[in-house]
Formats: C-alpha cells, structure tokens, sequence
C-alpha cells in the first residue's frame, strides 16, 4: 500500500493568502452592497508597460510562423535575457555575475519553495521572524523543520531571527550556526531594508561558518536610499556563499506573467560540487524553461523605454505607499517601512492581535490587509499594507482607517 | 557547514537530452557545411495555430488595461480553462472528472517530476523499461531509488517492468507489488499504444494492491485506434488509483508555450487523506499559477477553430509518422510504434548498440534520432525518431537512412 509523505500533514491550516481569501469571500457574500479594498496580499494593480506590451505582441507573432517558432526553450533560460540581467542587475553595479550564473524561471516563489531540494536533509535553517511563509513551509514539506509547538507556533528545527521595532527589523546574528540562512530585503513583510555595511556581516558570517545565504532581492526595485544594496553580490565575498532569487513580478508587474530568476555563483561550493551544478541539474530534469513570449517580454524590462516606463510605475506604487505611511502616522499609528519597499508594516492599535486587527478593519472600514502573525510569532502585534492598490482605492482606504 | 542532497551525486551522466545537443554540437562544429535533421528530441516545429495566435494577443492586449489586467492566477488554475478541459477531455468521453479536479500547470515535465513529493520516502517506484528518464531522475534526487548498478544501469529499489518486442512494448503485471507506477500510453520512447481492456488489467491491479498509478496521457491526441484509451480515467475504478498527467506541448505545440495539468480524483486517498489536498497544499506553496496569457491560449484548443486546426496539425505529424515508418520498413529495418503516436521505435540493424547506430546516423547520414538505450537497458539495440520535424525535412531524413 502507497504512503503519503506525512511531512505535509504536520503543516498547520492552509497558507496564509488561502485562508484571507476565505474570510474575504465570507465577508462579502455576507455584505454584498459593501466595497472592499484589497491592500493584503502582495499583487500588483497596474497594466503591463506599453514596452512590455509590445515585445509580447511581438513574440506572438513569432510564434505564428514556422521560421520564427520556438519550441523548448533552453535549460537555463534564453541567452538574451540572461545576458540582459547580467549586464543591468550585475555588471552596471560592479557585480562580477555571469550570464551562464543566472537560470530563469517562472517566478521567485517556485525558485524559493525549491532551492532547499539541493541541500541535505539534516541541513538547519535560519529564517527571519515574521518571515514570507513559503521559506519556512518548503522545509516542513522536505522533513527538515522537526516538531511544531502549535502555542508557540514554532518549529523545533528553525533557528527563528527575530525582526521587531526593538532591533529596527533587522536581524542579529543568530547563536547557533545555521546552515541555510533565508534573508528577504528590503523585507517582506515588514518593509525595512538592510544597509550595504550590515549586509556585509551576514555575508562575512557565512563566509566564516560554511553556511548559505539565499537572498530574495524580489523588491529591490522600490529601493530608494543610497547605502541599500539592490543585490547581495554588492558585497565582498558572496560569490562563495549567496544564492539571489530575482523576481519579475513587483519591478515589472508580472504576477500574472511569471518570470524569475535564480542567480547562483560557480565559486559556491561543498566539497568541491558546484551548487550551481545541482541546480543545473534540478533545472534540466524537473522543469521545462520560462515561455519564450515571457522570456521576450522579460527582455524588454531592460529596454530604454522600458526602464523608463517601469520607473514611472514604481514611482506610481512608492506615491502610494506615502500616502499609506503618512495617512496612518498623521492618524497616531506606530507605522515602518513604506521608503525602500512597497509594504508598510503598522503596530496593531490597542495591543489587538494581528487577526482581530484584520477582522476589525474588514469589519469596520472595509480594507483587507495581512496580519503579521500569519508570517510568524514575532510578527503578532502588527499588520501589512501594500502600495500595489490603485492611487484612488489606497487614498480612500487610508481616509477610512482614519475616520475609524 | 552545509551539505549538500547528495542523491544528486547518484545521478549518472547528465540529461539524456543534454548529451545528445553536446554531440550535434560537436559534428556541428567539426562539419560545418553538413545538414543536419533533427528528429531525436521531441520539439515540435510547426507554428501556433491561428485561434491560439489570436487568443494571445486578446490576452495580452487585456494585460495592457487596468480593467482587464490579470496579476496571480488561482492557485489551481483558471476556472474557464479547468471546466473546458473537464467537458471536453473528460466529460465527452463519459469520465467524471470535475475541473475542480484538475491542476492547471507550466507542463508535464514539472507535474511529472514533483508529483513524487507527496508520497512518502520509502514507497516504491514501478517503470517501463525503456521510460521517459524523468520519472527515474527525480525519485533518484528524492532518495528513493537505492544504489545504482552502472553495469546494468539499473537501481537497486526500482521495480523495472521490460517493455520489448516480445511483449508488444506492453508491461506484464509485477511479481512484486510497487506503491508508485509510472504508466504512459500512447507511449515514449517505443509509440506502442494500450488498449483499454489492457489498461483495466492495470487499473483493477492497482486497485487491489493499493498502489497508485501515475499515468501520463501526453501523447493522447495521437490515438488513431479505437480501442485505445484516451485517459485512464475511461477505465472503471481508476478515481481510486490513478493520478493523470496531462500535456498542451504535443497536441498544441506548446512545447515552448508552457501549459500542462494534472488531475488526482478526490477519491484517492490514503487512510483518509485526499492526495489531492496534498497536491494543492504543494500547488499554493510552491508555484504560483501558470501566466493568464498562456491559460487563454489553453482554452483556445477547445474551441470550435482551434480543434479543428489542430486536428489539421496532428495529421500533419502523423504523415510523418507514417513516413518515417513506411520507408524504414521499405527499407528493411524493423520498426514499431508510429500508429497512435508520433514516435517510431526502431530496432538498430547489425545488432549495433544505440548510441553506436546514433553516432553511425549522425555521421554517415546527418540525422539525429534518440538512442535507445539512453531511456534504459531494456532500450539497448533500440532507437527512437519523432515525427515533430517538417514533412520536407522528414521525407529527406527516411530517403537519407534508405540510402545508406
């Protein structure tokens, strides 16, 4: 008789967005004449660059001719688009990334949920607290994460780092080594940002202790001060210690489009195996290659008019995120983030918990947001909003949360 | 210090399709001037059907409009496309499967290697011998394999069930009873179809043993016999074995496109536990839904127009199918499949080994077909060509081999 693997039943509830989407969908079958404004989850609100929207025309138009039809794509991706990212996301900052370095890929979240596959079992895992649960949920699946103290909502086998007002969301260096540290900046949820100086400990700790750093750069392109590394190969040393997945869907909108990109330096080793071998290997057995329109549409991210036309649309989420982080301050929230990251990270009022918040504010202002404890314990007491609504929708949600 | 999954280090050589492009590569490279047709790996050449050409660009254009633009897709796929493939894959041949049912993904490459996940670690795997090299790789990278033999080239905890001339490239029933079985009919590499009556034996086997059957209905659309099943789920008590992997890449010739599905009927369940909530579990934590786009196009196969179009692009293949198959008999060689599939299976001449008649067609006649051997032992002396090139190309190929 087949078995399952019994890893996926110690997983509590479903995943977090699942389980707002239900409440949602409760909320408003119970109160259909009520608007609702989605400032929760982290998707994007704008239409596709006009650059971006050509290129894709254009492939389709490709794809209908047997001169210009592509098939399988290559393993690692097409040779233009990395070659694009190397010379724009690496070479202009002074990173030495090769094109061959990059693999593309569908999106930040499979390439998150799959990199722990090329580690050993046993190997120990360092996650931010509050953290993006799909970390910490891919290494429960894989068996890696021990018991969960459903009190304390933590797993026996997770070194837990935690990010909070006290230490300006920016981790400490934890006790026990960790073999695979997971760092998400500028941060989801919390929206802060970690400067190039205090990277560079984190890198020199790996670096001395053997341990890697998977670096999810997903929201970079919201950075706007000066000392915030766009890519952890900003510092010295990471080629022997970082892997950096790249995402295309908060810089360029593509949630739905799915295009990512997992960057992974041959100077990464364990005893003399390439990690970057492994996950070439991962790559050519297990998937099948980003489509070709995607992959030409990705390309024309990197175009003049495309950067130009990505820069207005960053410039359009940022507006909002302001509007959210002074709306609320102005209203005497305790509020963070919101400078270098499209999420603004607020104390819940009153001492409320992060789900009774979300309840409250569905309940009373008609405003969807996440509760911080759904990205861990350190994160109760708090809750997200997201710069990805429309201008008009986050101006009014901010208008009710004051009015409350 | 970290370690890495060392059953990646198991994994003898690279890809099979990988060793292949190094030695065109190589000839390429050596002979310059000489053409090359390849008919190894299974890509498809002809270009996108008109209904799915326009159905992109519809989609794309909704992608330019905040109104009509399109961010995260449902976890488990769009509902316009999970319901036509429920009506017209399922419901039209009087199987129930509901679209709820089905998982929409990027491919069945991916779906046919993550779906070991959910069992557990010590299940074991069944395959046809030859097979599809995924199937094996995967449960290598698992842990789940054993040790490897590189004499045989077989695994030590693999059950391989030979599929040769002798039995009609049908599997018997094993003497040891397997928890995973890997099935897929139309097959590849050998293009030996299943009747129903077969597939049934397989079916109630599973049934009775509580084994499950991952069934890979890829090539479904090639089926030009009758008694041939065109999805398990025709089988009576499949929707307690059988888990179905569907493709878009050889109906559709979305080999670069990307869209795929599986289907896991709420009946099959292990003490109680759906494996599909285990799969969607997997689906909302680790990917995030196959583009908008691409889904659009998806529907457009089920459409009055896109049928009939690519029912027009089948029958091209399958005159090359057949070509292929008419002139190497002509020709005196022994060769099989090609009927209900777009692969022919041949048997090498001289007793020569695959790779060696690989090699020996490479060179003396510039065509690429795949060895034999390289899907496994009991694929030496075999080897593989498609019926994915043009008709011009394909006609010269078989003339070039006749002539030999």
């Amino acid at each position: 008789m087949f078995k399952i693997n019994e890893n996926y039943l110690k997983l509590p509830g479903s995943y977090l967005f699942s389980n707002i989407a239900k409440k949602v969908a409760a909320h408003t079958e119970a109160n259909p004449d009520k608007s609702i404004i989605r400032l929760g989850i982290g998707d994007v609100t704008q239409p596709l660059a006009p650059a971006i929207i050509e290129a894709l025309h254009g492939a389709v138009d490709e794809m209908a001719h047997a001169e210009t039809f592509h098939g399988y794509a290559p393993d690692l991706g097409y040779e233009f688009l990395r070659s694009a990212m190397a010379k724009n996301d690496y070479e202009a900052r002074g990173c030495d990334i090769k094109p061959e370095e990059i693999f593309i890929s569908d999106g930040a979240k499979g390439d998150s949920g799959n990199i722990q596959e090329i580690f050993a079992q046993d190997n120990k895992i360092a996650v931010c607290d509050p953290v993006y649960p799909v970390y910490v949920d891919t290494n429960v699946m894989a068996g890696r994460t021990g018991t969960y103290d459903p009190e304390k909502e933590v797993w026996s086998d997770v070194i837990y780092m935690p990010c909070t007002a006290e230490n300006d969301f920016v981790p400490e260096l934890p006790k026990e080594v960790p073999d695979l540290i997971y760092l998400c900046f500028p941060n989801n949820p919390t929206g802060s940002a970690i400067t190039k100086d205090q990277l560079q400990v984190w890198v020199d700790y790996a670096n001395k202790n053997g341990s890697v750093i998977i670096y999810d750069a997903a929201y970079e392109a919201y950075i706007s001060e000066e000392n915030v590394p766009h890519t952890i190969f900003e510092c010295e040393g990471a080629r022997t210690c970082a892997i950096e997945l790249r995402s295309f869907s908060k810089n360029a909108g593509f949630t739905g489009v799915r295009l990512g990109a997992t960057v992974i330096p041959k100077d990464l080793k364990c005893n003399g195996v390439m990690l970057h071998s492994l996950w070439a290997r991962r790559h050519g057995t297990k998937y099948n290659g980003a489509p070709y329109i995607v992959q030409k549409a990705g390309l024309a991210v990197y175009s003049e008019e495309g950067k130009a036309q990505l820069k207005d649309q960053i410039a359009y989420y940022m507006r909002n995120a302001k509007t959210i982080y002074d709306g609320l301050k102005a209203a005497g929230y305790t509020v963070y983030g919101g400078v270098n990251s499209p999420y603004v990270w607020m104390k819940t009022p009153d001492a409320m918990t992060s789900w009774d918040f979300f309840d409250y504010l569905l309940e009373n202002a008609g405003v969807v947001g996440t509760p911080g404890s759904g990205f861990g314990p350190s994160g109760e007491g708090y809750f997200r909003l997201t710069a990805f609504g429309t201008y008009e929708n986050t101006a009014k949600a901010v208008e009710r949360i004051k009015s409350l």
